[in-house]
C-alpha cells in the first residue's frame, strides 16, 4: 500500500523536524585534503564520506547543509555525487539546505530556482546573495510557494570582513538592518499555517551576537540560519538570540567541528557524538531561556 | 615543432584580443524552450546550440559569457556541458567569462577559485558577488594573479530593482560607489603590465549611463564588464562611458539580441550578423570620441 505525503510549507515541516531531533544542521564541506585517511580523495571518496556523515548525524540533526563550492571544484562528475548525496539526505529524512549562495536576476534566476527547487527536488532550500534587490529573490519566492520550498537570503554573515557592505551606515540603520526589513516584508506573505513563519529564510551569523538579537526583532516571520557556531568562535550562548521565544525558528550550522571531530577511523562516531554533544547544548540554552 | 605560449595577465590578453576582434561579449544562456527548433531540447541541443553561436561570433566577439544557470538547471549532465562549451570556446581563441556571481568566505571561497580559475582552465574569468566583504574576494585575487585568470565584482546591476541595496544612501555616496572604490583598492596592485589594468574587474550596467560614467572615474585601473545592452535597452551610445579616453577597458554583453536573432534554421547566420552590428556599433561610437 503507498502512501501519500502532502506536501507541507517548508516552515512548518522544518519545525516539526526540529521538534523531533534538534536545531542542529550539519555543513557538508568534504574537502579532499581533510578527508579520512581511509577514504580516497577522490569523487567517490566524497559521496562515501557525505554519507557516512549523514548515516552518523541524521538521528541527532534536523538539517544537512552541502555546500555547492565543494562539490563544484570536482567539476561535473562533483555534481553528480552532489544530487546523489542530497537524495541520500533526503531519504534519511534530514531537511537539504544547498549552500550556493546563488544571486541573478529575471529569467536567469528563474533558471537557478528550478536549477534547486523543482517540484521533488532532494534539495528543500537554497542560500541566496541579495546584492540585486527584489529582482533576484521573488523568482525564488515564487518556486518556494509553488514546491514548498525555502531559501535562506544571506543579510549578516560571520566572517570578518562581513562589515564592509554589510554594515555601511544608511541614515539610522546600517545596510544589513535595511536588508532584513525586506527580507521580512518578502517573506511575511508566505508563511505557514502551522507556525507562522516564512518559506523566506535569513542566514545570519552567531559571531555578531548583538546584531543577531535585534535582526531577530526586525525578522518575526523569518526562520533563521545561524552558521559560525565551533570552529569559526560562535557559542550556543551566543546564537540564542535568533530564536523565538519558544525556541523555535532557528537552525544553526556547524560544519568542520562535526564532519572532520576525528582524523582516524572512528571519525563516523565522532561526527555523530559532535552532533550529538551540539543538540544538547542548544537544547539546554533554550530550556534554560 | 611546440610552440610555448606564456601565459599573460588577465587583462593584457584580454585587451589584445578585443584589439584583434571588438569588445561585444556573446552571452551565453541557453534556455531550452528557446532552442531553434531543428535541435532537441535537451543536454545535447544544448551543446549543439552553444558551439553553434561560438561558430558564428568568434571572428567578431573577443568574448562569450556563459551563464551557469542554464547549465545546472540540468544537472551534472548539464555542468558536463558547461565544461565542454568552455573548452570549445578556448579553443576558438574567445576569452571565456563564467557568469556564476560565486560567493563565499574562507575556503570555500577557495573551493569556487579552484573551482573555475584553476591553472589550465577554459574559463578566463568568473563573476562574483560582494556582499560578503573582502573575506569573499582575496582568495579569487590569490587565484587570479597565480594562475592568470580574472574576476569580474557586481557593482552596479542592469536590473529595475538593482537599486534596493546598490543605491542606499552612504554618508555622501552610496553603496554601490563605497563598493567601487573598494574594487579599486583590490584592484590597483594587480595590474597587466602592458594596460594598466586590473585581473580585477567590475560589472556596471548600461541601463544606468550617469552611474557608469562616475563608476568610470572611479574605477581607473578596473575593466569593465557591461550587460544591459539590447534586449535590456541600454545602447551602445550608453555604453562608451563605461571606456577609457583610449577606448580600452570595457567589455559590452549582449545575450538575447544575438543568440536567438532569428528562430529560424538560419540562427547561427542571424547570431553571428548581429554581433557583427554589435562590433560596429561599437566601434563607430569609440571612434567618435
Amino acid at each position: 500500500m503507498g502512501c501519500i505525503v502532502e506536501p507541507m510549507h517548508f516552515a512548518d515541516a522544518l519545525t516539526e523536524r526540529i521538534a523531533r531531533t534538534s536545531p542542529v544542521c550539519v555543513g557538508l564541506d568534504p574537502q579532499l585534503g581533510k578527508l579520512p585517511a581511509d577514504l580516497p580523495k577522490d569523487c567517490d571518496g566524497v559521496k562515501v564520506f557525505c554519507m557516512g556523515i549523514i548515516d552518523a548525524v541524521s538521528d541527532v540533526a534536523s538539517c544537512v547543509k552541502p555546500q555547492l563550492a565543494y562539490f563544484e571544484i570536482l567539476g561535473w562528475e562533483g555534481m553528480k555525487v552532489f544530487w546523489e548525496v542530497c537524495a541520500y539526505a533526503k531519504g534519511k529524512d534530514l531537511v537539504v539546505i544547498a549552500d550556493g549562495k546563488r544571486n541573478d536576476i529575471g529569467s536567469t534566476c528563474e533558471a537557478y530556482a528550478d536549477a534547486y527547487l523543482y517540484e521533488g527536488s532532494p534539495v528543500d532550500a537554497l542560500t541566496v546573495s541579495p546584492y540585486l534587490g527584489s529582482d533576484g529573490i521573488t523568482p525564488f519566492i515564487q518556486r518556494c510557494t509553488e514546491n514548498e520550498k525555502g531559501i535562506y537570503i544571506i543579510v549578516k554573515t560571520s566572517n570578518k570582513s562581513s562589515g564592509e557592505l554589510q554594515d555601511l551606515p544608511v541614515g539610522d540603520e546600517v545596510v544589513h538592518e535595511h536588508l532584513a526589513q525586506l527580507v521580512e516584508s518578502w517573506g511575511m506573505h508566505h508563511i505557514g499555517p502551522k507556525t507562522n513563519l516564512s518559506c523566506v529564510g535569513a542566514v545570519v551569523g552567531a559571531t555578531y551576537p548583538e546584531e543577531l538579537k535585534y535582526l531577530r526583532t526586525l525578522m518575526p516571520h523569518i526562520p533563521f540560519l545561524i552558521p559560525g557556531y565551533g570552529a569559526q568562535g560562535g557559542t550556543a550562548e551566543d546564537t540564542k538570540w535568533g530564536f523565538l521565544p519558544d525556541g523555535t525558528g532557528a537552525i544553526v550550522n556547524a560544519s568542520r567541528s562535526i564532519i572532520y571531530a576525528s582524523e582516524g577511523k572512528d571519525w563516523k562516531e565522532a561526527a555523530g557524538k559532535a552532533a550529538e554533544g551540539m543538540a544538547k547544548e542548544l537544547t539546554k540554552i533554550l530550556e534554560n531561556d
